[in-house]
């Protein structure tokens, strides 16, 4: 296959780049073959060598960090577990400030339309560390999609019976917008789910 | 530097990547470890090995062909020459099957908020280019922007006295577009350059 195909059918595969951008990077990457190719490829073989995801929790860690500093740290409250899709949407939630206890990547979603079951995301260690850790509350931070649904539905049923608190994320309009920009499903959970001034 | 940091800064410096799609991707990177990570850098290492930019037209092509495909076509209409900004252009041009001519890119547009002067590009090398190939047309495929539009006038200056025509693209409403998603400027350009049915 021609290089450049090549390069373009492997950057499809990242998150977030469809065909146009991904054609876009390659092409620019092949004009600019001096600095950036290199600092990338560098930048690469480095995360390849010394970056791991965590143990426990599937958080991005270094190789002599495992369990990673969210893990490890005993300031944070060991009786919250957030159980989170990707290890980027730690980064997110660390950045909000909302949350300083644990936290757990499925590392995907269920999801039957792409053939993807419970048993290739992290559920089952999921499940053990509930057993082992006992923890008060799972906050099931998962997308509000119909994978996102089916995944937390599939885990509150494992976890029938067992003594723990289940939560998700609230629903409503995003801050800093409108109705104007709102669809219907999330306008109906907001008014539903209203909370009270006075 | 953090070998995931690195990463992410260097993926901000591609095209149409954000710092949050940066480090999605680079995320995505590090958990993949195996299967993507390693494609990845062996497609980048083959296209630093292989592909090059035509020394004429300054399209991505490999190093055992240069000038490049497009350049080297005795089929293709020898008289016309189109100037766009980056390699890419010439492969959407292509794909849109209107323009059977020779190319050159000049790897940028002149930017004075950005400090990129007329050096900066390959607007010399394009002169060279017209004097010996001896076009009859050149036409600017330049963006609509204002570096776009500065660049094409200073061509256009530097092309006086010399017989070349020299045109620019049609400004008006996209293709599967309205009135609805049109802006003031392109509208008054659509409506002052309309054309004539019967």
């Amino acid at each position: 296959m021609d290089p450049l195909e090549k390069l373009i059918s492997c950057l499809c595969r990242l998150p977030g780049l469809g065909r146009r951008s991904a054609e876009r990077v390659a092409v620019r990457l092949a004009r600019d073959q001096g600095s950036i190719l290199n600092d990338l490829v560098s930048a690469l073989n480095d995360v390849k060598a010394r970056i791991r995801c965590c143990s426990l929790c599937g958080n991005v860690t270094t190789v002599d960090a495992d369990p990673c500093r969210l893990c490890s740290n005993p300031g944070r409250e060991s009786s919250l577990l957030c159980v989170v899709e990707e290890p980027d949407d730690i980064v997110r939630i660390e950045r909000s400030g909302g949350f300083r206890g644990r936290y757990h990547a499925l590392m995907g979603k269920i999801s039957p339309m792409k053939g993807r079951g419970p048993d290739d995301v992290r559920i089952k260690a999921l499940l053990e560390r509930i057993d082992k850790e006992r923890f008060a509350e799972v906050i099931l931070a998962l997308s509000t999609d119909v994978e996102g649904d089916t995944t937390a539905g599939f885990i509150v049923e494992m976890l029938k019976g067992k003594n723990v608190k289940i939560s998700r994320l609230a629903l409503g309009l995003p801050s800093g917008s409108g109705i104007a920009y709102s669809d219907p499903v999330t306008l109906a959970k907001a008014i539903e789910r209203r909370t009270v001034d006075r």
